[in-house]
């Protein structure tokens, strides 16, 4: 269990950091200024979780009485704005690391909601909502529709994590840390083949006149 | 009690079925992808609802605890997937399913908020969030300003649902479900009058230079 | 304590007022109906007190459970559209009205945060949520980039504010009433000579191409 709660903790640190770095990215490219990109950057990097905290009950969230994640957003944020040079030369800083912090967050999601007793379909819900809420929230704060309900493989990705998650705590495959890191290499997985060969999920054009 | 708790939940996944085909239709005529039409079919018939369980403290929500609810939003958006001609014949499908999932939320909202043991005006603002909540979260994800609260008398007919609910409840008229009749008839009849009639609130044009 | 509980509850009152003449004032230029602009002035009002509370565990939150907030949003909507030639007369009523708000919410929101026996980091992140929530639910409701991500000197005056509230807490300087009022000022002070003296944060300019 301290093990677990170790392994959760890295994680969700590196998740942080990575969806932080693509909310600073984002919100620099669209002309915010100092504040902005700190805030896109937090809000990013915790929303998902704060959503899943209060729908789970664990009050206050762990995303805003935890300094360490603010202070890893705040880093991401200063790492964008100082070294910006250095982050674009990462080829599609964003892209990979929203697939990154994606699949940390999905499997953390769903890990944490079982910890807390709630049945399968909420590990479920709030694994991808913890993956994609910040993305969501972002997009919504940038004023555009959210990118990840118009095309790719995105949040099915993180179903995908969570669904390994929840399978494996409800069928006792392996341990459980075992299981998070097979749900998390899938997830990535997914994602990074997905952008590689432009995989998409079907859209249903006859638009209605 | 009992029956009551019956009525809640039939009228609670009819009103979930009616809304998320709303969500669908609108999700689709923008282009979004397959899990783009499901998640605002999801968001549009659960959102809601999980912002009234939040602010009640019903945790974790109904919405993403039960998996009628899911299950229910999925074949609405299967349906409108698979059977769009179909959807589409029923004229005006978005406006009509509309008014009748904005009446049954309006109702079952207050009245959630009334058995949680919180006063009339929680109960009537959560009736309304119940009922509009879910339709502003699809209108700000698809990127544009909440149709509701633009023209016609949509959130309007909702207080008014809600309203004769907590009356009803505070002067102890009649039985609880026949209440609950009485109110679902009244606002979705509002609803359907200001629909064929054009009936607006007023708007006030002058505006500043 | 009750004096501080009175503090809290006048300081309260006064930004709820203050925020739904901004919302108002917003929604009414936007050309939204009379439900439009009722629903846009309680959102600034409450809505940022709501997700504090939402956080914090005070359910159900108090922008909705307590009738004066209500009646305070609905009076200044009434004020917005019957004396709109008064109002507009108070010049930049948006701008002075907002700072004000902006600095009661500031501080009122890091106290509570703290009274719930939440850590400096809470008070302090919940204090910039409560002064900033309203106006961000505001902008995306209306459909356009919160104005404060992308100018001015304006969730930075919150931030100052909830510090030395927080500080104050913590080192015990001085009775909390006057630190409340010290907050007060230097937050409402910095807000009015950056729109005085148009201070901005830094833009990071360079676009990717």
């Amino acid at each position: 269990m301290e093990r677990l709660h170790t392994l959760y903790y890295l994680l969700d640190l590196a998740g942080t950091f990575a969806f932080a770095i693509s909310g600073a990215t984002a919100a620099r490219q669209r002309g915010l200024d100092l504040f902005g990109i700190c805030a896109i950057a937090f809000t990013v990097a915790c929303g998902g979780g704060v959503i899943r905290d209060l729908c789970i009950g664990a009050i206050p969230p762990a995303g805003l009485t935890n300094w360490r994640y603010l202070v890893a957003a705040m880093c991401a944020a200063g790492a964008t704005i100082g070294l910006y040079p250095f982050v674009r030369r990462l080829n599609r800083p964003v892209l990979f690391f929203d697939a990154l912090g994606l699949s940390l967050f999905a499997v953390t999601g769903a890990q944490k909601s079982l910890a807390f007793g709630h049945n399968a379909e909420v590990a479920l819900l709030l694994g991808v909502v913890t993956a994609v809420g910040g993305g969501v929230l972002r997009d919504v704060l940038l004023n555009r529709v959210p990118i990840i309900l118009e095309r790719e493989i995105y949040a099915s990705a993180a179903l995908v994590g969570a669904g390994i998650v929840v399978l494996g705590y409800y069928f006792d495959w392996l341990t459980t840390d075992w299981i998070s890191i097979v749900a998390l290499i899938v997830c990535f997985g997914v994602r990074m083949l997905a952008l590689r060969f432009h995989w998409n999920l079907p859209v249903y054009s006859i638009r209605k006149s």
